[in-house]
């Protein structure tokens, strides 16, 4: 550590009164509480995104279902930091990091650092041949959300105008694939739009007969939980005639089907939801990964190769007090964005850094109306009371006023009337959404 | 009328209690109020759209400004004709219309009708260049405005990352082709957001100082409206630092500039609201147009040459008593639609149709913020409570509780706090945006 402070007043001083620069890659959780925390400190801040938005991701599944439109999960990084003077927004997109000089090569252009947080978060990750992520969603983005939304409410149009029971039953099956908290709680909303929204809608079709096949390759759904609630929200899917198929990895995708278990599921829609990996961007850090591509962290949360460089949120590997790798959830990447920054601080005093230590509050899951699971320290929720706590945990974290109010007005009239107010299928879905029948060809442009 | 009504009774003759089949195509203001006033009516009404929404195309501009979200101005049609049991909704584009076998052409199939109306509005309307269609975008479809609202928010991100003057410049340009009623509220929405919203988010850049050029060929605004009004308009939009350059063609769009009156703007940003024509589908009815691409209709708006076939809103040409064309404004469209389906009820009773009689309830235009025109009657409305009754009235014919309470929020919001909350630039900018320094390419795909 020492070292490393010592490396840092050399090279500023040949600048007098120039502040040190802590770029930020990524304005998720863990970059984003690092950059407001970073208020005030005597550096300079430049937090860089691919997109101008944050977004609150748990609730990404509910734009993908039409519950909620994207603007009331996702809120401009710069009006977020409007008022902290010392940090800068940039949106582009970081290609690449060289260590050596210190910089970060962007898509238009580059930018030098004294301190980096490379907080950039996971991508889908897909294993199996490569129509798999052709022939199927993912949910890790705005635009994934609004696909799928467009191919969920779309794939309900076709049946419609189907003529044979055959094809009919084909577009009124969903299949999502893997059973983690996204799975489960797109199967969980897709039944639900399905048997008490569409329901209402169609004339010829029964969308309340739509299959929705959850499958895991798992003994278990959300792995990770206690067993008890892993079973419950098995339970609770089964209940709301969501199929669950356990230890069954899929042995195919294609474009009117899915083989698993030695079945073959005649459907449209593939929702890919089994595993996420860190952006390829972690990779030219030129760091020794774990074999899920994880950045090993010191106790402070920079690089071991590295004392310039911290690793953040979900691309970060670091192990709990009992071994257990800290999870990849919200939580973990703010408690992580709020130590880097108090770490820089240290650093620019001159002082020595902590280590990291994760305060865990709990997790939550939600699998429908009125029925979410959560760890508590010891406690177990499991039901309604679990949901209330679900729903106002998440309007508690969601950043920004007007978000919240909106939010809780689309929830409230969803829950009264089952209304699902964002039910527009926007973009061409004969251009551009990744209709097999239409548009078959070798193309992957369409996929994730 | 006489002949059509024996033709309607024999052509049902052989199939005792069919009902006889009325097709829309289009579901906007006309076609969406014919379906809902066909309601219980002895007929089967099948209402066609390529889109699975009604669009409130009065407000789409907010949308294009980030000020609503598009699922505050859409609803699905399924759900506003939910409880019209006689009424089926399907989602298909129509190709081509066979008058002679009473056949409608769909994408993905076809439909036979007893009657039909045609009322699928129109699409932006282009002169010069295919260029011109490349370089700008235009503001018809949610799509469209989406896609506008991301060039827009792009642009100042652009100009932040700028390095020189020039380039900032051209980046913080905007000019709007066209200066009708979308012309004029597009101009003094960007105006608006760069001078009271981006202003207080970027850190480089001055988006107040962001230039905002409103052309027209003509020598007023909003044309149609009485001078003093039109005058009160261009003097609100140059009060609010828009310029306004009247009397004078575009003569060339560009990727980087507009050419107009001798000079040349430099800009990367063009709003096309220069003119509107009707679909190309109405070409398939096999009738004589007008210059503008209209259909004549007989005074009870359906075709002089066929009994079955009525056209309605923007694409029907029919003359006021005194001989003025009617608007292509929303009350003209709805009271057609509604007029329409007293026709169709007087037909199948075996009684003559009645003449359409467009009730003018006047009409008006907002400028921006505390600022609107209105002709009502006699009366000329301008200023704050002009404003005001436009938003009123707005509100009031959105369609759907929801849409309007969330609305309404929307607009409390940015009024209060100037938040501008749907401030999100979705969709993959560097792929799908067309942004001339990146992608000028031949191809014209992104287009339109």
């Amino acid at each position: 550590m020492k070292d490393s402070n010592a490396l840092e007043r050399s090279s500023n001083a040949g600048v007098v009164g120039r502040k040190p620069r802590v770029v930020i890659l990524g304005g998720g959780f863990a970059g984003l509480n690092a950059a407001k925390s970073l208020a005030g400190a005597p550096v300079e801040v430049v937090l860089v995104d691919k997109e101008n938005y944050h977004l609150f991701q748990p609730l990404l599944y509910q734009v993908a279902t039409a519950g909620l439109s994207s603007g009331d999960i996702a809120t401009p990084i710069r009006s977020i930091l409007r008022h902290e003077d010392n940090v800068s927004v940039r949106m582009a997109e970081a290609t690449g990091i060289d260590r050596d000089s210190r910089r970060v090569d962007l898509a238009d252009g580059s930018i030098f650092y004294d301190y980096l947080m490379v907080a950039t978060g996971t991508r889908p990750k897909y294993f199996g041949p490569d129509r798999w992520r052709k022939h199927s969603t993912p949910l890790k983005t705005v635009d994934d959300a609004i696909a799928l939304r467009r191919q969920i409410l779309y794939a309900f149009e076709r049946a419609e105008q189907a003529d044979d029971a055959e094809t009919i039953e084909e577009w009124l099956t969903f299949v999502v694939v893997g059973g983690g908290a996204t799975g489960v709680e797109m199967a969980g909303a897709i039944r639900e739009i399905a048997a008490e929204v569409m329901v209402r809608d169609f004339r010829t079709i029964e969308p309340e007969e739509a299959r929705v096949i959850l499958i895991d390759a798992m003994p278990a759904v959300l792995n990770g939980y206690p067993e008890e609630l892993s079973e419950h929200a098995r339970q609770e899917l089964e209940d709301r005639d969501v199929e669950v198929i356990l230890d069954s990895p899929v042995e195919d995708i294609r474009e009117d089907r899915v083989e698993v278990d030695g079945q073959t599921i005649q459907t449209r829609t593939v929702v890919w939801a089994a595993g996420v990996e860190p952006t390829p961007l972690v990779q030219s850090l030129g760091v020794e990964t774990t074999d899920g591509g994880q950045v090993p962290v010191a106790p402070d949360l920079r690089l071991q190769e590295d004392s310039r460089v911290f690793a953040l949120g979900d691309i970060a590997y670091l192990e709990d007090d009992d071994g257990q790798p800290l999870p990849g959830i919200a939580p973990v990447a703010i408690q992580q964005g709020n130590h880097a920054a108090r770490a820089i601080r240290d650093l620019v005093d001159g002082e020595s850094t902590q280590a990291f230590d994760y305060r865990d509050r709990g997790m939550m899951s939600t699998i429908g109306r009125k029925s979410a699971v959560g760890v508590v320290g010891n406690w177990h929720l499991k039901g309604f009371l679990a949901w209330l706590a679900w729903l106002f945990i998440h309007l508690l974290f969601l950043i920004g006023f007007r978000n919240k109010l909106s939010v809780m007005i689309n929830w409230a009239y969803s829950y009264i009337a089952f209304g699902r107010g964002s039910r527009l299928i926007v973009g061409d879905v004969h251009e551009r959404n990744a209709l097999p029948a239409e548009t078959d060809t070798d193309s992957e442009s369409e996929a994730a």
